[in-house]
């Protein structure tokens, strides 16, 4: 087994946290390294492509989220081997990534008007065309898991993003979106939530 | 073999031209469905998240570039089947993915001035980096392609990003960028356009 490690910030969300949870989930040991905002600022321009999460495997960099999540996934036993219901997992988690990229555009505006313009338009706009194309989905696929009939690591990148907006993390942005436009997603969410690794991992970190 | 149909801008690029290449290259038989931004505005309302590419397997939809890059790119034999040469074809596919969207942020701004100072600011800042660190990984992994030492779905993404930098399309980048900072990713554009099979589309369509 080689070593791994994953770096990313300290926080219980974002773009590492599926990956975290399915190391945790499926017994993969890992150095769960977590860095502050200040760490990240002084080592960005190590990061590839300046950014985190950043995995490595022994010696060998990876960076992308979603690009973790598979490899991970694939470790975890939370990737489909099925090339459609591999595609169903990679749709998505890219769909997530992209929704979670128009919200971090909003993220370094300074100016508190045009955030709250921005949030707005994306509230009434692609977070809500994404919330309620996601339920769709998941009712298409028996309305429980989003692949292969069990949890996979799409499951873990649209909970993380759910519990997100629910969350209040993102100002003017109604934290009570999902409940009006996708309720099932708020279903899938304490779905996953309750799976007993998931339970436990929460109770211990 | 299920019937397969890839709707997308009647355009040679954006995020559905690695697809239809690989698809050319492996031999494999699809309806290359092109609308007009006329048609797109029609029909938008129908589309997975009211976006294209829209990739049709039979009558299962799936959308989003990449998700649709791999499952082709496995049809075609053009995606790898170790897990850690699939990552490196995930990491690169996943990277210049963030790049087009950060760009594609710039695409409908109305105000001219606001445009030119944001397109000069990804010139300088995120495009920038994102051509030096990806002419580093291939210089890591051998110089000629991204992943597993052939020609896979991540050297046509990176293809279609470069081509399209250098071709203009981007207002206030500068067209010579990427033979600037990243001359060995122009090479990689000259080696992907000379394969055969890619020369052959290009001179059909």
């Amino acid at each position: 087994m080689p070593k791994l490690k994953l770096t990313y910030f300290d926080i219980h969300g974002g773009r590492a946290e599926p990956a975290r949870l399915a190391m945790y989930i499926g017994g993969v040991a890992f150095e769960d390294d977590r860095i502050s905002f200040q760490d990240f600022g002084a080592k960005r321009s190590g990061y590839p492509f300046k950014r985190v999460p950043l995995f490595v495997i022994d010696d060998v960099e990876l960076s992308q989220g979603n690009t973790i999540n598979r490899y991970v996934g694939k470790l975890a036993g939370l990737y489909p081997t099925d090339a459609l219901q591999a595609a169903y997992c990679d749709e998505v988690m890219d769909a997530v990534e992209d929704i979670i990229s128009q919200q971090g555009v909003t993220m370094f505006m300074k100016d508190e008007a045009q955030k709250k313009a921005a949030r707005e338009a994306l509230a009434d706009g692609p977070i809500a065309i994404y919330l309620e194309h996601l339920q769709k989905m998941l009712d298409a696929r028996g309305g429980e898991y989003f692949a292969d009939g069990r949890l996979t690591v799409a499951d873990l990148k649209v909970m993380v993003w759910v519990r997100g907006l629910r969350s209040g993390i993102l100002d003017y942005v109604p934290t009570d979106l999902p409940d009006k436009l996708a309720p099932k997603l708020v279903e899938h969410l304490d779905r996953v939530l309750g799976h007993p690794k998931v339970d436990e991992y929460y109770a211990r970190f």
